[in-house]
């Protein structure tokens, strides 16, 4: 396959070459200030720091010639509005996560996360050495973009329960928080999925209004106070096992850099990426220790559900391959999801299981 | 524990304070050439590769200020000479893996790899952001370097085998290729350790002087061709789960920097750490493979067996207890490790493993 010319059919690929063309050379000259627009509040933990950590290190390795001006969400724009301005203009850069973009185009989730997908080292297997960065080149460029990985959240839990789930049938009727695609599957299990903003979340879980919810993992939940509602707390989760954060720039900007200015940008993303999976993961082991001493139950679902939740997940990821672009994708990622996994289970994934065993972890 | 003063009383710790007054800002000014020596001959694939990522980076990123001169093995000074190198000022930092350099200091193990510890990402949980970087910049503070993690293999195979090994009593006696503590947790298990330079491994694995090797991992095993030799290839080792590759900088230059400077050197070290990780997964993905389209039977080692491994790396990474720096690191990194393997096999194993089974991977 000719990576380079999936889009040669594209009614979309004219823009893309449009805005390529448009890159401003006298930008090259002086100092900048770059626009960094959030998906994420001020104060939502992890997410936001990955940001803050990519506007601190392209403003600190740039000795000046860039300064980065972060912008949360709300702030100059609200968080779903990051991709259009930043698409427009209005903005030079955002950081997000891009499955709250699936509306521009499906195979975003690809480049985020989809369910029964990569983990984070899987992940960057593929975009950095098995196809995926060219695929991002070309699909990002539709849209006037240049994306870069900038941050993970290491793997979601399954979510608190008012009960244990013990079978498939215990998701029938289940009033469960889950948003995006994950939550799409949960419904075909037959959960009555609940899209609840973030602060309403608690007291909906409080007041029996909804069976259950899912949210980031340990160190994010604690900080809910979800323990404080009820005990059982599945671990592992099928839905979001690395969500890939993008530091997006605006093309024509990016262009407009120098060789320096852009490699700052892509070693700042890059750096990030690590930072912020060791930031979440550590954060998340500590805060687990907490939860279990606090006498949560540590739960992990049986394979029999492990086995709708990838029936399910299937089903939802393979909906959109009649589109050209989201198949070339999907094909690229699984073929490269297949190759990782074998190799991560026979190496690390064995070594830690025996490790964790004779050390008793 | 004030981590800040495990060096106290220690006989080695003015050395560290002497050389951190050295600074030189003078050097702040003006274009500089740094000179960057490796253990690596330059034609080791994925190490070498690291290496020059990170020198290209900081060179790239300085838009001239800095040029980094990538010296290979043998090149300006021999592989093991590069600590002492760096340390006395004939070349401004390396590119290795610190248990090269034992016999400087027994906790350089901690900051590169002990048998049965850490993988690449608890590794780097625990540098970032659970105590490790503060334990480093004392530690190395001693030699007068700085050092930042910039690179990992990943897992190391348990290596290739002239027969299936069933039984702990399979090794006594066996002559095995393994070096390092490694080779040491072999020897208490009865096989009689070789420590044979690389270009004679092939040679002796082929002529039956020795009973088998390990080597690196499915893309460096399958180019040195031992699937030539014997199809029993054990992918799981204990020796090395994630072994960090160290980019050591004379600290004296790297205070006489400029703080841009500084940052543009721990961002491209950070950004070369996640690269190369992914660099080796990828390639010991499609290298395993092909290994195993060529009839090479991939193995595990048995729990029992494991259980040995297990016991004698204990016995070698508790043997340098007595040595109170080396016991301060002992105690964080068994710590932090304790930590993150509850949450990461909780989470990123249960649902790697579900994955996989679900899926057929």
């Amino acid at each position: 396959m000719d990576r380079r010319s999936f889009l040669k059919n594209s009614a979309l690929g004219g823009t893309a070459a449009a805005a390529a063309g448009l890159a401003a050379p006298a930008y090259a000259q002086g100092k900048r200030t770059l626009t960094l627009v959030t998906t994420w509040g001020r104060g939502l933990a992890g997410v936001h720091d990955s940001a803050q950590y990519c506007a601190d290190a392209i403003t600190a390795m740039s000795d000046g010639q860039l300064t980065v001006d972060l912008k949360a969400a709300g702030e100059l724009v609200g968080a779903f509005e990051v991709f259009d301005a930043v698409t427009a203009g209005q903005a030079d850069l955002f950081h997000g996560v891009d499955y709250y973009f699936l509306s521009q185009h499906p195979a975003l989730s690809f480049f985020s996360q989809v369910p029964f997908g990569m983990t984070f080292q899987e992940f960057n297997n593929w975009f950095d050495h098995d196809g995926g960065r060219e695929l991002a080149d070309e699909l990002y460029s539709i849209f006037g973009l240049k994306s870069f990985p900038a941050g993970n959240t290491g793997p979601q839990s399954g979510g608190w329960y008012a009960k244990e789930m013990n079978a498939v049938e215990d998701f029938q009727g289940l009033r469960f928080r889950m948003p995006g695609q994950g939550g799409q599957v949960m419904g075909k299990l037959g959960a009555s999925v609940q899209n609840l903003p973030g602060a309403e979340v608690y007291q909906a879980l409080a007041s029996g209004a909804i069976d259950g919810t899912e949210w980031i993992g340990p160190w994010a939940d604690e900080k809910a106070g979800f323990q404080e509602i009820t005990k059982f707390y599945y671990t592992g989760g099928f839905h979001e096992p690395g969500p890939n954060l993008n530091l997006n720039v605006n093309l024509e900007v990016y262009e407009s850099l120098t060789p320096a200015q852009q490699s700052i940008i892509e070693n700042a993303a890059r750096a990030s990426n690590l930072w912020t999976m060791s930031l979440f993961m550590a954060n998340n082991s500590a805060a687990l220790t907490r939860l279990q001493s606090s006498g949560v139950k540590l739960l992990s679902f049986s394979d029999a559900i492990w086995d709708a939740f990838g029936a399910a997940s299937k089903e939802v990821v393979e909906g959109s391959l009649s589109d050209e672009i989201y198949k070339t994708c999907y094909d690229s990622y699984m073929a490269s999801l297949a190759s990782s996994a074998s190799w991560a289970s026979r190496s690390e994934g064995e070594f830690a299981a025996q490790r964790n065993r004779v050390m008793g972890l």
